[in-house]
């Protein structure tokens, strides 16, 4: 697959694409699905609803690699913690993690309840054509103890930081227990069929360095570990956002390091391009124009432009009023420039 | 002025301290006013008020600079924008800015409209100890230009970045424009008395590196080059957040460059400790700790423990939690720990 040889840094025909959020809102075959489903974690929870969506952006834009359709809060959700999404509010846990006592009354092996998505990802290995690959996928155990402690989105994660300075303890006993699932979970994702694995760490921006690698980086890096011990042949990509000031210690085993938009390619390349395969990093907004897009496009090639060592992405997720034919264009045209 | 002087360099007897938000909801003083005030923007038009919430924290924490007490969203509310803050959801412009003809109909001279904040200047300049510096400040253009075009706070930035990528024109018109007032309403303060000038680019980081020059970093230059042109012994302090990845481009005529936590300090030292004075940058949340406070200020004087060239604040605003006794420790460890 050439989505999995570019991760390992093997030549390729061209550079490969796809688009963080490329299952999603932009498409209206997606929205069709979603109003079948009703509500956004029935659809998660529908092997073959889920495995159509995961399907789509293969179809219609003709990526390199389809991602698992679902939702990073499915794992505290199946630790037994209530979720639901709220319009225009986002997730929403009616009883967000406060204590210790919290912590010890989660369910230890959500991964026993994530049937559903490994049955996505059967069906999904079983349609998508040979050379397209299968993206699994989990947020970083930091992410994930945000939501669960902030109980949503957060603008100053007033919650999770009193944790992090007050009371340091039980967050540490959360996260141990978030990575543990996670580590099972993605096990799951890779023995049901999936070629590579990407972790989010969306948040990773909300600590400042030294508690970014107490609080994050060390979780990562020993799931990234304990999955490379059983299945080298699986890539590891990690993405977390808004690190841009923290390239210096970075150190794991992982494959690729996901760029976002916040970080300049030279800069990621300059300081980790040796170390891992690059991943990104166009601004999604450059797809509002064509024009935009081009000369995003052609400013990270002419970076990167020495194959292998990249794959194209995306700095963040698309945004929900992407015109469709620019999201066309543009892997039309990464796949056109760097074809040999 | 030990603040002052710290902003150009000149030694001092202890790295001076202030906080940004210090004036702000933590302070049960503050919440007395406030609610007396009945609503945000009457605290900002009512000089006696405003004032006296300005030089609570003085007083109360014995920092060494006050900051006028106003709002970045002054400077489009004067230009005829209707504003409104509302609970919960922050401020909010009713009719947002989307097209050259709303750029065109903005009033051109919100600084003859903003006599109360140079009021509230005066009668805080004549009530403050000669000893302590009263900081005025503006939002940057792109920030302010932000909320306008967006109608508030925003999470994708989807209607300010539509404009960037498929409107420039019309983006860089409202640049212009906000920056002619800000430079005005600048040297407006300047006259009626402040002793340095803070201009926060909140948003800096909605934008990727060549449109942060583009379109943020070249007007805060010139607004920077027209004040130092005319009062040179006037302190520029930039504050920019989220940058950590562009500070390679960084060169303009301000003094003080603002760090924010998610830049480490030793980053900032290497790449703008010889060119800048560095003012920061402590976690705001390591005040809900003690321990966590007395260990980030000895970091962070740790690295910067060669004085002149250290203005001690936080690295972002205020929690409106912080416990205040935990702020007034930090003030006078500061102190305590630089004092020669």
């Amino acid at each position: 697959m050439i989505f999995v040889d570019a991760c390992f840094r093997k030549p390729t025909p061209y550079t490969p694409i796809w688009m963080m959020r490329q299952a999603g809102r932009y498409l209206p075959e997606y929205m069709e699905v979603r109003r079948k489903a009703g509500d956004f974690l029935t659809l998660c929870k529908d092997p073959q609803m889920a495995a159509e969506v995961t399907l789509q952006p293969i179809e219609i834009l003709d990526v390199d690699a389809a991602i698992l359709f679902s939702d990073i809060l499915v794992i505290p959700m199946e630790m037994g913690m209530e979720l639901r999404f709220e319009k225009g509010e986002g997730p929403v846990f009616s009883k967000p993690v406060a204590t210790l006592a919290d912590v010890e009354a989660l369910y230890d092996y959500p991964e026993e309840r994530l049937g559903y998505v490994y049955e996505t990802i059967r069906i999904v290995r079983s349609t998508l054509p040979q050379e397209k690959a299968l993206i699994g996928f989990s947020g970083a155990p930091w992410t994930l103890a945000t939501y669960m402690v902030e109980g949503g989105g957060s603008k100053s994660y007033a919650a999770i930081k009193q944790m992090v300075y007050a009371d340091p303890g039980t967050l540490h006993a959360l996260l141990i227990k978030v990575s543990e699932a996670i580590k099972a979970y993605l096990l799951k994702q890779i023995e049901a069929g999936v070629n590579a694995i990407q972790i989010f760490d969306s948040w990773a921006s909300a600590l400042e360095r030294e508690k970014f690698f107490e609080f994050s980086w060390d979780y990562l890096v020993d799931i990234a570990a304990f999955l490379k011990e059983r299945h080298p042949e699986i890539p590891i990509i990690l993405f977390p956002k808004g690190i841009a000031g923290y390239l210096d210690g970075i150190e794991g085993p992982f494959d690729v390091f996901g760029v976002d938009w916040g970080t300049p390619m030279e800069l990621a390349k300059k300081r980790l391009g040796k170390r891992y395969v690059l991943q990104g990093n166009m601004d999604p907004a450059r797809l509002y124009d064509r024009e935009a897009t081009k000369e995003g496009v052609e400013r990270i090639i002419e970076v990167m432009g020495a194959r292998p060592g990249h794959i194209f992405n995306l700095g963040h997720g698309m945004l929900p009023d992407t015109p469709v034919e620019n999201a066309k264009y543009l892997v039309e045209l990464v796949h056109d420039l760097t074809r040999r």
